[in-house]
């Protein structure tokens, strides 16, 4: 169930029915030569609208601005600061808890999110801290769970990488198989490296990989992330719900 | 030409042909017992990849959330308080100005957020008063166009409205056919009156509508409205990037 | 009654009578060749003033710097950024609301205060949604009333303009004769256009006139204005207090 | 020379002969059972207004409302919180900086802005510490002054006190003859003590009074004191041109 | 006692016999050739560790970064804005408020610290004006003490100074035997003069010190203040628990 | 060297030989029955101090309040927000810079730190991006060196824990041997858990221990852990200035 594609009277008979609510996040970056802007903001969608598909569950429009300062070096790179995407997470948990949802189930595509979500949590928690029926916040990094991370592993090995990985822009082809692109690439696995600012992550990754072979992405590949995610996820939200 | 499918290269080429960018913003909030809550994003959405199909225009990725506190009484809508909008269009204008680009046309669908989207332009400006390349921004209120509003006036007369408006509603409904909704609505014009907050919204309003009869909306008006938005918001893009 | 001239004790004892406040808001900018830079903020001080000499109102002190990004081009124009313009009103209501006040008429003489005003509004009805006793903010801005807008077409027609208006400035003019000025102006009607940051204002409106010919103002001009405005913001003030 | 009642081109004329500019601050806040609550804006406007008309000096429209936090629990007191006040002063510094003004002197009406306002320069200094064209600010106590502290001595002991003293009531009604009030006041001294939060304030000070008598306030001491003010810091205001 | 040392069990015990806790305040800044840039946050380390040890009485950990602006021309000093300030204490204070601590004793060792925390204390107690168990919060200016400041002028006499003053240094080095240093000065007293920003003050008393003689400093003179501050500022912290 | 302990013209003859400085950064929070409420300020206050008395590094005054949220159930737990200790980051980071230190070595001793500081860090960033003197800032979070790890683990397997670690807890006493304490526990291994605001946290772990036996901390284990941690973050700290 897709909340931007219901009625307020939709949403108030769900809420008698749950009151938890998933929210994709995501980013609007560089994902190297082959991989798409969006691309982590198409995987948190696209592995939500699939739990939504087989489930009832009611999916949040995807906050597709993140905090991509650290790829500001490349064309299209867009990023929130990290007050910036705290406010948005901050209010829009504030105002499902005005229509009485207690579990925000954030499911995201994007790293560079992790410290100012986190962030925004805490501030969240502060004011409920003593309070029975205080939200319950949690950051689902879907490329994290350990099984789509066991299938990166056995499929590409080492050249899954850790930006532009091979995982997620095979997840965004199968979510736009219309915007599969083709590029060359040297070296074949890019190079990995710790970084510090812009400039910094541009001079040790200039075609904005780290470590992956994102050219051995297929949508075939994307649609066994799909499949495994959707019903991973879907286990992780429902121990969230059920446990918190 | 949509950012969130292409790739650096993609954009950094772009910038060879074109500094100016189209922004969808939009909101998550209740249009009445057949209205999508996903209207106001849905439909500039859709109004900007029917622009960016017809000519070489790039369209960032949706700001889905927008300044929606006075239908906070209705179940699913979400709001970004005024601030938080401000930060979020600063932030974004602020990046990709860092790329080059130079003319941000903010494609809106939502009445409430015309209020701090102004005032962020105007911070915006504050910090480039004297620059020959300062950033030109502008807020085109896809349903105050004219010619978009004499089409609703002839379909529909008084009975277009103001929150929840037939023509939206259509729109919406062309954009996603699968989610048109039947709903029943007394009276079959909604009342109009001046609000403050959620509450009295609510109290005036009990369904969600503003001098509306959305039950009137159908595809094949939506059809119509899309095809006069695309060519009438070209020419208001276009005049816009000239002239300024 | 004027709240600066009064002691807590008589306010105290107004409180009684009423819970309404005026509050005059302006800005201190540019008016062109022959206006004053404190027409905005003179002009709805004026009036207040006039309205609170015939009946039982108590008027607040004016907000005497508004928002006027778009005139720090042209010396002596001072403007508070639109964040910081939101918290002096979101202060000032609190602080009123703290002693039982409810209805906070702000009479404005600024079109630039437009949006942050409005935008300060949603974050004070933000905390009161659900509240019976919740503020009631209304924006009253004189020059668009409609018996002032035909008064002034009718003496002026086109000439009327948009910025440093004829009857704005004649309206000044009546509060303080003493600052009638002089100046020759080129072209006698001032251009108009769309405008974006400070340096195209003035570009396009180099003596910072828009589409008015404010030579034509006289103080007997201003005394229309002055009478026409106190008996059409009374009445527009006793239906805000007795429908909200 | 009053900028509220002068042109754009006249500043820009006066910006040839100096830069300097006097920006008039005060309060909304109680003032006793025979004070005004504008007494601390009132003050400042008065004076600045007789230095202006002895001398070529320029005087900004007065900041009426200041942080008046520790008198909310008196009706008609209005208080903007620190974080406001020092916005409003870093934007005012910061918009005729722009214009060449180089030096602020402000005359201020009210003990509570000290703090403030105090931390606002520091902010205005922070980006300005190696540059030789930086800012110069200064708040100008009027009541503080050595002379001015003299004389209220001299005509009232220690029946000045410290807040709603005899000589800031009596030059306010120098300022404002037909807003003289009478009112009976027990004990003819009010008490001092230190003071916390305003329900605190109220507590030890009923009537608002702290260790004055206003009751022996007169037009004629106004006049006193308002000639003495005008002069003491028309040289006082020399010297922070000519020294820093 | 000191926090820092003690369990969360053992604080619980302590707020059944007390709920006052004392917070040492400092600076991080320039003292001159001989004094330590840690100057103003060992004063009243120092002092509040000689009040626990004497007396039963919690000490919070030091908050050893301070509003030090106007000496960041001189390397090592670090400043908080006066915004960062202010949330740091008001920050503190509600966590502590939290456990039920009602008396806020900031033992303070920098004069660049007054305004943003008083600022932040009125900020403190907005929310808490009409509530009988709202925070008491109270600046102590150690070095402002009288009995304090009277040994200074017995020692120095006007050697003392404004800044880098002797006293200061004594009870730094007698804090810290082991960090005594030997400077050159020139001249034996330093000047003193108004200053605005950090430039200016550099410009101004080019090696740091304001007014005084810090090579006159021992460990045995330190020892003298600190016997005096704990008396004294023990006193002054037991009126404040006691009367307010 | 410490900061605190030098004087500025030794911090100026610092700057000759090095741009880097150490910045200590922990928490003021419960560490479960034996654990002392200031440890995570304590231990990287502890290590810096051991590695700048071995070589040649400056380390700055420990910023001793962090961000502990979610032990705020916990009496004498303090806690910044995260938007404060970000503010506190950037001011010092901002400070520092200006006198020409290039290499930000903030020593962690919190893992509730590490969102907050991390973003801190990408603001930090954002203004300095094509900057090739653009700062470089590391968080090192001496718990997860992965030798003090290893150590941890072959002194203490799993009942080592996440929070009141053995690890942390010895270190602190070697720091602070007057302050060791003993004190029962039950189960003599925490338990562990995932946990959301403090509520929950005090729930879950009712003692304030997560998974660890701080019971079997020792001076003697302390010292090894110091010994191990001075090594080893000297080795990191060098490495970072090389390579970044």
């Amino acid at each position: 169930m897709l909340l931007a594609l219901s009625t307020w009277q939709e949403i108030e008979a769900y809420l008698e029915r749950s009151t938890a609510i998933i929210i994709p996040i995501g980013s609007t970056e560089q994902h190297g030569p082959n991989g798409l802007i969006g691309t982590d903001s198409i995987c948190p969608t696209h592995i939500a609208a699939g739990m939504a598909e087989k489930e009832d569950m009611l999916v949040a429009p995807t906050i597709s601005y993140g905090m991509s300062q650290h790829h500001m070096a490349f064309a299209g790179s867009a990023t929130l600061s990290p007050s910036t995407l705290m406010a948005v997470v901050i209010d829009i948990v504030g105002s499902f808890r005005q229509h009485g949802f207690t579990h925000f189930y954030f499911l995201n595509g994007h790293g560079g999110n992790i410290a100012p979500v986190t962030s925004a949590f805490s501030e969240i928690y502060a004011g409920h801290g003593n309070d029975k029926t205080s939200p319950r916040c949690r950051l689902a990094n879907w490329w994290r769970d350990s099984a789509i991370a066991a299938l990166a592993k056995e499929l590409y090995g080492n050249a899954e990488g850790y930006h532009a990985t091979v995982s997620e822009v095979a997840l965004s082809y199968h979510a736009h198989p219309e915007a599969v692109k083709h590029a060359e690439m040297e070296p074949a696995v890019a190079p990995t490296d710790e970084f510090y600012d812009a400039a910094d992550f541009r001079r040790k990754f200039p075609d904005g990989r780290i470590g992956s072979s994102p050219q051995l992405a297929t949508v075939a590949d994307g649609e066994r992330f799909y499949q495994l995610a959707v019903e991973t996820l879907t286990k992780d939200f429902h121990a969230f719900v059920a446990n918190s």
